[in-house]
């Protein structure tokens, strides 16, 4: 199977026909995701995934539900069902359906909707690199939830596409400053020293991107600053790279008309994707079967709690 | 009847279960919206929201089709059907549904949703006023385009709402400069001269905007400019309002805490509303019935073909 729907405490083979006309993720984007990764019918990194869309939730005032499952024996049905062994799920939860206005509505209740489809991790562009081109951040000031408006997000990556490139890296005009890319975070190593933006409102805070900074840069000998640089310091890198769940970590060679160090993928960004699979290899062992088995650590339950 | 529903070519009493999983619009906000005002079972204005959303639609590269039936037919039919003779017809409009990706899907087909819904203009708010509180404007840099990113406008009016204010004034950080309101225009009266915000990317055109300042102030021999204005400058204003096809012409009586002129609507914004009121009447008068007979223009037609 390449693909199976979860709505609302139900599967579907097909996803139509699904959501309501009034529910605010579709008239106005009121709504959260998350990209769950399947790797061997494993979910990797589930609790820090739990623990950042639960905190999108709280900090867009959207009720946290259990609905009717547990989410993570959902996504352990949807791995068996589907049969999907590596692959994504994605989580999208709504604020719920209401007649059409701005303010929350009081009495609505959030609707949750999950995909799992396959996803075969591109390794032509780990091994070989990606162009990607620079485009400008058009986003709003809260880049740090990962809502379902996604419209700047979408034509960066087009003009990106239109461009021949792989990916887009954001800037923004007003400080001359590269955020992240349309949809995984930017790191650039130069002059000995790995450079990405600081995780505040305006980036994503990956998953990838902090398993790189904590787990394995120190590990590594790997000096890191979160700190923004400008195109113009980006395209004097000897590398750069970015990550995203879906893609784990892919060489950044060319930025719009600029080769970015030799052209080829460098020593430092191979060095820090392999100490990643190896990680990511490590961590799975530990689970038995599936995200059922995850370990969830008693501090991060305690934050995440499925009932408000 | 009070809500009716319209979704690509059929019509529904509810609006439940039409919408698939992976329509862009669900997503990430894809697509864009429209409100049409309905006065009397007549649609107003409806040349000029034509040529706007058919303008949105080419800035974001989604196909212009025509869903079997014209959308100037299927505006009279809900209007028929509803039986609303006072209301407002909402049109949304998403780039299609396709597998989650950014960048636009060469193969997917837009997807049209209609609700006609009763709307009463709030002759209270019109005739008392209306306080508003200063907001951030977080939203991105595309606010020209009515497209379904609209969590900022939502955050802001949650924001309003729990200060017990009708509506959110909206201000750029870093410039200091208001924009518009969560939902419609703003306008500030001050030293002989009435102030709103240029129309460039920061605020989306309204159509009320667009008739006040065009046909109804060189009439009134009321000076405008085109000028963004900071909060300090609007506190001492002397009258301010909002503007928006649903509401018409809101007088705006305090901002934050400060009291605009004596706290009671201006004789300036009476004498615009009056004048708003009967362009109106007026208007509707040159009309037969409903939106079939609306005169559109050859010059309008040219640039809001329905086939592309």
């Amino acid at each position: 199977m390449q693909e199976l729907f979860y709505y609302d405490g139900e599967f579907y083979e097909n996803g139509d026909g699904l959501v309501h006309l009034e529910d605010r993720a579709f008239q106005m984007g009121d709504g959260i995701f998350e990209v769950l990764p399947v790797y061997d019918g494993k979910v990797f990194a589930m609790p820090q995934h739990v623990a950042r869309y639960t905190k999108s939730m709280r900090d867009l005032v959207i009720p946290i539900v259990d609905p009717d499952e547990d989410m993570i024996n959902v996504c352990q049905e949807l791995i068996n069902r589907s049969g999907i062994e590596f692959g994504q799920i994605y989580i999208q939860i709504s604020r719920g359906q209401w007649q059409r206005q701005l303010n929350y509505p009081l009495q609505c209740f959030p609707h949750i909707a999950m995909t799992i489809r396959e996803n075969l991790i591109d390794l032509d562009a780990q091994e070989q690199g990606i162009a990607c081109s620079l485009e400008e951040d058009i986003r709003g000031l809260r880049c740090d939830l990962p809502t379902l408006n996604r419209i700047g997000n979408a034509i960066a990556m087009e003009a990106a596409y239109n461009k021949h490139c792989q990916n887009a890296v954001l800037y923004r005009k007003d400080t001359n400053q590269i955020t992240e890319a349309a949809n995984a975070n930017f790191f650039i190593y130069r002059e000995g020293i790995l450079w990405t933006h600081p995780a505040n409102n305006l980036i994503l805070p990956g998953i990838t991107r902090e398993i790189i900074l904590k787990e394995l840069l120190p590990k590594l000998g790997i000096t890191a600053v979160e700190k923004a640089v400008t195109p113009e310091f980006a395209y004097g890198a000897e590398e750069a790279f970015i990550t995203a769940t879906d893609i784990e970590i892919q060489p950044v060679i060319r930025l719009n008309n600029h080769k970015i160090g030799e052209g080829t993928p460098g020593p430092i960004t191979k060095k820090i994707l392999s100490a990643f699979q190896e990680y990511v290899d490590v961590e799975l062992s530990k689970l038995h079967f599936g995200p059922k088995e995850t370990e969830i650590s008693e501090a991060v339950l305690a934050n995440t709690s499925f009932k408000n």
